[in-house]
């Protein structure tokens, strides 16, 4: 099966059990001819997806009644994979989403490492410093990469915790993360997982 | 007593029980004849302030050795009038301070109510909301404006009211921040009332 996740900097690929990612701005979804099964939160690349015959949107084939409808179709596919869990999808923004006994109760979104690291930057010059994430969490911070790294981290980081569920670490950042939330369990697939799941119960593979 | 507070985005005078802001980028320091106390944390304004005899830098009558660095000094002010509590100073940044049994235990910096929305815009437009106050922090959100709200604001109310202090509001924001930290005491005179203390501790006026 050759599946794609697209999001707002790369398409994502896995093809068997060989995963591989594209630049959205450079990559041409035409050049590739099978048959291809995909998601796709990005607006422009969904428009041209529409007229190639050859890739197919999993998300046409998605009960959305338990989701709202600006959810993007990257979390609801981790969701559909997930039974009992809090979602922490690192990429250009993280969302957070939390599934107890199977039920999606809500989720959240919160920036990206990048964009999050440009913001510090915006508000003045004197906090242009990369994120520690070998920060100790429970020291509160006496400089200032420190002081940002745990604005950025800690707060997301007990937001987290507070469901006391399990946590799965997915998306480009999942293994920086990891060294934040030391016990969750790391899936990059898990977005592959759920639509996977989809297309089996939607019986069109 | 004359005073006033500078940040990245204002003037902030305090002149008997009158306080009033103006705009660091049209106001004119020179234009004030009379003896004045301050603190800044804009580097131009501080360069400014320096050659006017009459502005007199607070800054100047502390104990920095119970402080970092490159923490800013409307920080330190506030912790100064701080005995037992998490400082939360919403600004242009959003800085948090925690202060227990007199002794400053360090603080962490997150970003304020506009530079966080402009992140959230640069993730996506279709992230482009404002920020909702009105938020009830115990649902997870069902929709994209509570999402990134919850996200910007339970995010950082975990974390302080994780520290178990009493939290005292002040800055800019204060009022809206209210709205999220129900319990916490509003106290638009902190950073005055720090810069008090500390003048009147070192007998300077």
């Amino acid at each position: 099966m050759f599946l794609c996740d697209i999001g707002n900097t790369s398409y994502h690929f896995l093809k068997d059990i060989n995963s591989y990612k594209k630049d959205v701005n450079s990559f041409e979804p035409s050049n590739i001819k099978d048959k291809i099964y995909y998601v796709c939160v990005n607006e422009n690349i969904s428009q041209k997806l529409e007229k190639l015959d050859n890739w197919i949107d999993v998300s046409e084939f998605i009960d959305k009644s338990k989701y709202y409808k600006t959810m993007g179709i990257d979390r609801i596919c981790a969701v559909e994979a997930t039974k009992n869990a809090v979602i922490v999808d690192a990429g250009s923004a993280i969302t957070v989403d939390v599934v107890k006994n199977g039920e999606f109760l809500g989720g959240f979104i919160y920036p990206g490492v990048r964009v999050m690291k440009k913001t510090y930057t915006n508000i003045s010059s004197v906090l242009d410093y990369s994120f520690n994430f070998d920060l100790d969490l429970d020291i509160m911070p006496k400089n200032s990469q420190d002081a940002i790294s745990y604005g950025f981290l800690k707060t997301l980081y007990s937001e987290v915790i507070s469901h006391d569920l399990p946590i799965i670490l997915t998306g480009g950042d999942a293994q920086e993360f990891k060294k934040i939330f030391k016990d969750a369990k790391l899936d990059e697939n898990l977005i592959f997982d759920g639509m996977k799941y989809i297309i089996k119960k939607a019986d069109i593979c």
